[in-house]
């Protein structure tokens, strides 16, 4: 704590591209089931290539800060293409929070950005009811309940859409992996106070990263920055005294508030001892429209 | 506590079908990182019928029991067909573990049950590798390892796959939404003394049940156990005093496991105030081979 | 959800009395590490009976919003007599927050209600460092600083002391311990979205509660709260249909936080199918100088 | 994973001393319950100089092990003198176990090691029930009940006490702090599957240690192994290269038991990368009767 430590932010950037996201306010009975709704809702998101989609917690939010007055946890689903967010958002939903006990999914998508929206009607949701369901105004809100063996499940009529940004990184390189690691996740649990954001790694921290044009679709590891191949990697990116290497990717409603996260992960990972230097992944400008440079954070 | 008390166990059967199952052992350097990585694997599992497949976790692991000595989470995946076991699997080995810092993904199906397997080779875990992984003989095992910017990533180079029973089920029926829920609770946390068992659901309990034969392919919801319908339904499940049910369903790697299992669960339930009857879901006998009938459990 | 329920608030009051606390707040490198010490230090801590003292954990703080950038937890620490503060404040501090990895101890009392403090010197904490601990200017405060294997402990030179209220409290009543359990739990979820509060229960919720006027120094049980000898009770408080009940105590710097949490702790609660009644402890009004009516609130 | 890595193992002992210990299960409705319990238990228990005394988990229990059939958590208790187990050990249940929903408390020493008790009769939870309480017969054991608000609480009519082994211990110097606290981390989890031992510290690592003759009764920092000041200390135990240092203390049932410890937390510290060396603390024999030589393990 205090020490005064060097640590190189690389002068580099991040590379940016749209995705279509929701964002999904879980509440229940108590935190405990939010918060395991949203993680089953979570899972098998960390990325949009060919998991279903990206999906991220944003943050648990106080009952008092919930139209239904219980505790709650927003939760953000991403992918570049609208039809897979109008495929699989009603699926998480009907699979990872309807069939939880005491849930309700709101949309919560901030009135100014949302451009877009995915209906329920007609979907898997909806269908469930078998007829049973209902269009209801409940908590402000125009929404549909379906009944279910546990009570009522209440959801949203339509989640809102806009065009976010995806892919804002950083990538930790450290003197031994626990450096890495506490890095990495110092900069996690940063980028938590950060509003409209979201991580979507396990624990927010990828071990492996990809390359930008890859001999294979679905992604190849970026043997650039594989620390433990770096003597048979020409031009690898590792420098000398670097052991290991951890990446937080940031998603955002905002490129805004992606670049926000970005500069408290940084601040937070320079501060662990052990952590070397900051660099980012690109793909040398060819992939999205937006370049984030690490300096100018 | 030791309060005699009288739940009504109903003459009725679970219905179970059989299902393609593997099983991983996911260790990693702690216990912390080798749980995320199984939670998230399990995430979007709770069903085969269109979440990709039904995935849950099985138990913890001490590291004196796992092959790398290390703490370890047993994870369990299934479909009824084999085709999916083979698309899924590898994709969430992929995603969800090894993209997970220090994770390593074992294969763990006991010897006497495998009659098929899921190879590794080809998948887009190997090719992952980008021709920089290697075939090794690691701790006492044919594994792939995959270099990564935190490091090798090591997977059994093929995950055996059985033949094993899918949904086994109790539902639960309490005098109030409250009871039939730590009814429920308390069940899951039987059945984890069980092994070579798993609960799909979120935490273990449905919300939500399904009926035999929908009229809409990804199932609707079964209107006889719908406490908040019971009136408008004719032929009801639902007796008088009953307020509300959830369903635990079992899956296990053989017949007798689902038994063993569905048994701690029923002797959990009754135990808790509230808890009025236990009931089973089945589909009339037309849907899966097994019947297990809950008397005789 | 959203059904019209009657649960009756008995016309009785909380009887709640003054209670020197402090208020740390304990950051860590990460949130795992601060929560874990500021669990350690709420051991031990349900009451000021003959616990050492109450303890209990106010809330969850983003690395935004404390001095040194990192995640904290706030606690908060009292008792009745002055010099048991005196005494277990520092104690707590060396042994529960010192002792842990990358952890930092800062007072937290609101500027204008602090009317006293806990000096840090002079005690264990200070001398832990047996001279090589220095006093320093950190993070915009005066602090103590203490050499450790894992590196510099800072710790706030002084913690500031209010004579704040406790005892404040809810009873809910349930036809079943599920209900009373699941009410009393939503209550206390309720309570996290009230600042200047704490419960210092485990999870928030006494399964016993002890009488006004005990034949016994250190507290016996409510006979007329408990449901297991409502039988052999005489003016048991104990109505028909009532199988169980739970306590949430509340303390907080104010009577006004009190008696907010109080609030939507009842609101709470009673949305729980199966809660019957929402009373509070009182001592006849012997106790305490404050009286906080249910139907009121 | 698999990477020969050199780690100095010093030429040196741990010296233990001896301890009281009980053992106590407490189990309840749900895990979360019973570990909720055993954590506030477990509170205010990193050492015996002057905490009460010291409080680890052993490890959870399924419900198909223990006499209640319900989901546990073993628990230790200890305190090298006599007397103080007597005092504390009946406060820690009256007040972090009795209190808390739905549990129960069970001693479960093993018979062999047995050779003293603590008695339940006369004590603060014994006379909590104000004559209401009963002696039972419960799950086979002589045991007490306790009428609460929440329903009965059993306990154990006495708490078998053996004289265990305290002050086991390694210690972990990394190349950073991140590589110490990994390394120290990855020995508590491997300590988990050795049965009849407790780590004391706050998740199990201490970021301070204490030295042998200190000039003050509660303690001082052992300076020699400060990395923090390692230049201004004559004869420091830190050598070129080591930037951190942390502390896993192990107590448990015998000498074996610690030893077994002690050698799966070397085994599983030394595979991280940056742990530079495993030392232990000692008190130049002066301390205790047991001295356990690290390389001999």
């Amino acid at each position: 704590m205090k020490t005064e430590r060097k640590v190189l932010i690389e002068d580099t950037f991040a590379e940016a591209f749209s995705m279509y996201m929701v964002r999904i306010l879980v509440t229940a009975s108590t935190r405990r089931w939010a918060l395991a709704s949203a993680m089953e809702a979570k899972g098998l998101g960390t990325t949009a290539i060919f998991c279903p989609n990206e999906v991220g917690v944003e943050a648990e939010v106080n009952s008092s800060d919930t139209p239904d007055q219980r505790p709650g946890v927003l939760l953000m689903m991403g992918h570049p293409k609208i039809e897979n967010v109008r495929k699989w958002v009603p699926r998480r939903i009907r699979h990872c929070i309807l069939s939880v006990p005491t849930t309700v999914a709101f949309d919560e998508m901030p009135e100014n950005l949302a451009n877009d929206s995915v209906s329920i009607e007609g979907t898997p949701v909806q269908l469930f009811g078998d007829g049973y369901e209902e269009r209801v105004e409940a908590y402000g809100r125009s929404m549909f309940r379906i009944p279910l063996m546990g009570g009522w499940f209440y959801v949203s009529e339509r989640f809102r859409v806009t065009k976010g940004v995806a892919g804002g990184n950083i990538i930790v390189l450290g003197n031994s992996m626990p450096s890495a690691l506490l890095g990495a996740e110092t900069a996690v649990d940063a980028i938590k106070s950060v509003p409209h954001v979201f991580t979507p790694a396990v624990n927010g921290i990828f071990a492996s990263g990809s390359k930008p044009k890859s001999s294979y679709p679905w992604g190849t590891t970026n043997e650039k920055f594989c620390t433990c191949i770096k003597d048979r990697v020409k031009n690898t990116m590792i420098p000398d005294g670097v052991e290991s290497a951890f990446e937080v990717v940031i998603n955002g409603l905002t490129l805004e508030d992606v670049k926000r996260a970005m500069k408290v992960a940084i601040e937070a990972a320079v501060k662990i001892p052990g952590v070397m230097r900051i660099t980012a992944g690109n793909y040398e400008g060819k992939l999205g429209p937006h370049k984030i440079n690490l300096r100018e954070l």
